[in-house]
């Protein structure tokens, strides 16, 4: 057990917007409430799943909706206490434990808020390593974990549970609500043992968001580049670096679709890289040629500071690096790839390891 | 009280199209469900609401959908019991009796086949005395009652419980998920009291519904014109006459939309009606000019047979008769006419009760 504290928060942050591929939503507001909870109600005990008894009731809380959205229309922070609430109140038992669903700017934050208003520990763990667009792509999914029952709030005051046949009718029905609602909702969901999520999750993912945030933002103590310390950190493929030239996007459902142009500089010079995204970064192609496909982690940097740039707040004309990095092993199983995987995005080319697909770069 | 056998379904579900004006569904699968039930079960108990224990807690039963989806969607029938069960469950307590949402051919039959399997009495009022496009759209919104919770079953076992923060709200969500699950759902809604369904219900319209359907079907024995007969029984004015010459329609969310034109015959020959509808039939006019405005009843009579046609399976070139009648005095308050009158239809006109717009006709 470690403590989290509200500097860490920053850490954290940083490092969840790395593993959030461009989606996982904006850190800012999450930063915000997760910083006034920790202020208010004390440092957040972050525990290992190992920690957790086999029968603790563990249940994930996510800001649900479009990452557009998100940025534009300010959570109250409430509506995440009632969807815990409402989960509590429809299963009849306390929850022991909180944790993040994905790993995400805004998602890999929120239930440090959650967690400190409540006084509960929160699992060093998430469902997903990373952001993916879709509530039924997690590794909950693939070990027949059921996400209902699903609570939802607005900050309206709406609340609802949904009780669906499958994962993906979760996300279709969910998902149908939160566009009426504006876009944007809390929900809480998978509800889970402690037995469940040390079998099924992905173990150490805050920590090591927390490694990745210190990696970028510690490197200038150290005389560090960033960038550098980051790619080390990550054990991430340096697969572009450019001048953003083109950014087409449109909000459809609640996801914000659509390509990203990259004009390569320097070694890039006369390259040009597409990253297409659905939330998420999904596929980047250098000339017309993927160099990483999803499940597998695109991320886009600023070159000026660093710092992971969210597909919903890419601006002509910055400087960027796109890095690459491996999915969890977990993702890169048969399954997985079914799951999550480029053909479940329409993509007809086949999923193929990053690291295959860069050898010889 | 009074016993419900299947030869009076038979008369319900017919004058309950009358009063669906257009909408409520098609009576098909209704009258199928209930009568199969009745025929398992045993005749079904029709109680006056003042029959009711002020505390008997009261929950109407509905198809919720598009009309022209509940035609050709079929209903298994489980997920009525389904809404039943999970609202006696999120209320932890046993609901006492049902009834009617609305009059029309398919909700005002449905509830008989709940009460003859759950063995529970079936109150003689509903909330509109007519049927009506919205959800909200009830005399128990004009009281304050809220809709909330909502509990929504669909075939495939998909169930979720709704709490809004407003009706208007209800219809929303609701509506959202439904268009998900393919256009039609079964749902449990307004939990009332005996007190508020004694206060805020429309009383007596099985009763009147089943008058409605014997002055159609029993003309026959008593050498009557059923047309006659049901307009005396229905104290209806005869709009027009005519053959439908035309008939635009789309599916837009969970409503029917479109308008049918009648072509005059006999003494209405060179005049042209047009009826808009959403689901319901919304709006009369007879060369242009309104004869017949929401919530005042319009409904459409096939010439033939004097039998009620639903929106969705009007013909083209069917001999019909236009029929306008008074909507219940709730609806005719201001806060009446504001929740289900032309204004709210995105009409400019303004409510004029049909025995003014044709005190010369």
């Amino acid at each position: 057990m470690q403590k989290i504290t509200s500097e860490d928060i920053e850490y954290i942050a940083m490092g969840s917007t790395v593993l959030g591929t461009g989606g996982g939503g904006d850190p800012y507001i999450g930063k915000l409430l997760a910083k006034e909870a920790i202020k208010e109600f004390g440092d957040v005990s972050l525990i290992k799943a190992d920690e957790l008894d086999d029968d603790a009731l563990v249940v994930p809380i996510a800001a649900f909706g479009a990452p557009m959205i998100l940025v534009e229309k300010l959570f109250s922070g409430d509506e995440f206490i009632k969807a815990f609430e409402m989960m509590e109140s429809y299963l009849g038992r306390k929850i022991d434990a909180i944790m993040p669903i994905e790993a995400g700017g805004l998602n890999g934050v929120i239930p440090f808020s959650i967690a400190a208003q409540k006084q509960i520990p929160l699992v060093d763990a998430d469902g997903m390593g990373r952001a993916f667009p879709r509530l039924e792509m997690t590794t909950f999914t693939l070990h027949g974990i059921p996400v209902s029952p699903i609570t939802q709030a607005d900050e309206k005051g709406n609340k609802n549970v949904y009780h669906t046949i499958d994962n993906t009718w979760g996300e279709t029905l969910v998902g149908a609500t939160t566009i009426q609602m504006g876009g944007s909702c809390a929900i809480g969901c998978y509800p889970m043992s402690g037995k469940q999520i040390k079998e099924a999750a992905i173990h150490g993912i805050v920590s090591y968001a927390k490694s990745l945030g210190k990696a970028i933002l510690d490197a200038k103590y150290l005389n560090l580049n960033p960038l550098d310390s980051l790619i080390e950190k990550a054990e991430a493929i340096k697969l572009f670096t450019g001048k953003i030239s083109n950014i087409s996007v449109k909000t459809e459902g609640r996801w914000n679709k659509g390509v990203c142009e990259i004009t390569g500089l320097n070694e890039h010079q006369n390259s040009l890289m597409e990253l297409d995204f659905q939330n998420e970064f999904l596929m980047a192609k250098k000339d017309g040629k993927s160099v990483a496909i999803t499940p597998d982690l695109i991320v886009l940097i600023d070159a000026e500071n660093a710092q992971p740039i969210t597909a919903e707040t890419i601006q002509y004309g910055t400087r960027v690096v796109v890095l690459g990095m491996k999915a969890h092993k977990q993702w890169r199983t048969e399954k997985g790839i079914e799951l999550a995987g480029p053909k479940k995005f329409g993509y007809k080319e086949n999923y193929t390891p990053i690291e295959e697909l860069n050898k010889n770069g």
